[in-house]
């Protein structure tokens, strides 16, 4: 049951060697989700050996180039693969007339339905969801329309415990029954709680991704408590006021957002191209939120699944 | 005085790892061409150290996005980078809405001129010209409109053979005048032929691109005696069916232009991502062209200066 976080480029708006441009993958339990896509991506995901074909939605957090160029190549590669499955592209307004004119004025005639989902830039919305995961958009406050995205794991079939299909002579359809969460009907007449015959839930994953964005408080509601946070941290604190000018974050913005909403572990990522050792960033970043970790090209963040107690 | 092409990128249509959307740097006596621009061009330009500030033309083969998905990305971080210096971008007809569009939905707000040069692909016309060098477009034969690229290197000022200095003793004007070829007049009133004094000039270097096209003997017309002829072939000869059908050549197409050409050297690229190992490609076209090589990702061509006998 993975949950595992890829990083195809952590560097802000101009590359540096070794570090792409804004791009990364989440595995929810072998669902593939894209998220940006600065250019290069394609060329990331040969390097990571990710199931490029296996994307079905890929979710773009706004239209600065560095978060977007790579889109019309990836398109263009799935069409020249003959890919029939649909793709969906979430992503803010402007996203439709980018993509439309990109690929008409390169001669594509695609294969395939290219669903662009306009993302309401200004509030909280479900954008996606299926039997594995609801992906919610939020909004970030940055130069131009831009929104974060939180991916949550759903609830599962709940697992029954083995001795009380021994003990009740269980049949198929009371098992199906309780692993949907309803209570046992026994042939005597007699009703078993649902609790009494499966394990307790597991803990449900949950990832935020906030990029780009300034330090504001107005975001944390929607990213309270989850596991794994993104957040942009474009510069160190000592260009906190160019931070703020040009809508981004430092590493002490970064970790104070990542304590108040009590996130389980952090990613820093976004990096100024000014920046060749990122040690001081982390180390800064570390001394408000323990939990801190580099977001580099090609690592994987995985968030393991507690099991029953 | 370099003459010297380096690959950015060889593959065709789909990256393959190791392999980049076509891109090439060609340095004349220091003069940085860019031909083509695919995806990760500015990736490549680190990887092989590309003085990337020094580049002030850009040649555009055609609008399939292989060959200019990279486009918006350079000229973004050109931008971000703070370039005052004006570029120019050489290119068939779409090249102005396809910029134009992918840069205005990107907020892109640039600092520096950007002048977008539309070539008309019908014809044959010299499209750029300054001291060092002249550039021609001509038509090649591809699915949409097409043009590749002949860089020639131009006559520069005369070489005084020293000991005439000497011996008749010529001053600053006279050696001056010498030099941009005239005839020399003594203060005795005896006329030098310019020949007599300056050494012979040097061979003149040239380069040739072709890509994409599908074989043809029109366009040999305007690359005949090229010491360097690039010529795509994304296919070997089994395929040449299928090369036909999609507008390409084959390893066997592009050695026969070579030779029907009289190139110095031929560089083949753009292969189809179903060749791993390439050298039954190279094999095959030395088969009727010898002085062939394979263009690969940062590879470099020179052309060396043929000295003065």
């Amino acid at each position: 049951m993975t949950f595992e976080l890829t990083i195809l480029g952590c560097s802000s708006a101009i590359p540096v060697k070794g570090r792409f441009l804004t791009s990364q993958i989440l595995n929810i339990r072998e669902g593939f989700f894209l998220i940006d896509c600065g250019e290069g991506t394609q060329y990331r995901m040969l390097d990571y050996k990710i199931p490029k074909s296996k994307i079905e939605n890929i979710f773009i957090s706004h239209l600065h180039g560095d978060h977007i160029y790579g889109l019309p190549g990836l398109i263009s590669s799935y069409n020249l693969n003959n890919r029939v499955k649909p793709l969906s592209i979430f992503g803010p307004i402007g996203l439709v007339p980018f993509l439309e004119n990109a690929l008409e004025y390169s001669y594509n005639h695609l294969g395939f339905d290219l669903n662009i989902i306009t993302v309401d830039h200004n509030k909280y919305s479900v954008v996606f969801e299926d039997d594995n995961v609801k992906i919610s958009a939020f909004p970030l406050k940055h130069r131009i329309p831009t929104v974060g995205y939180k991916f949550e794991e759903k609830s599962r079939l709940k697992n029954i415990k083995p001795e009380k299909i021994s003990e009740y002579n269980l049949d198929y359809n009371q098992i199906r029954s309780a692993k949907y969460g309803n209570d046992v009907v026994l042939k005597s007449g007699e009703i078993l709680k649902n609790s009494e015959v499966t394990l307790p839930p597991k803990h449900l994953r949950s990832y935020a991704y906030c990029s780009d964005t300034v330090y504001s408080e107005s975001y944390i509601q929607y990213i309270k408590n989850v596991d794994l946070l993104y957040h942009e941290s474009t510069y160190m604190s000592n260009m906190q006021e160019k931070a703020k000018l040009r809508g981004h974050s430092t590493t002490i913005d970064a970790a104070n957002i990542a304590k108040k909403a009590n996130a389980g572990k952090l990613i820093l990522g976004h990096y100024s191209s000014r920046y060749h050792d990122l040690d001081p960033l982390l180390q800064e970043a570390r001394s408000i939120f323990k939990n801190t970790e580099l977001g580099l090209d090609g690592q994987n963040y995985n968030i393991e699944l507690i099991e029953n107690e």
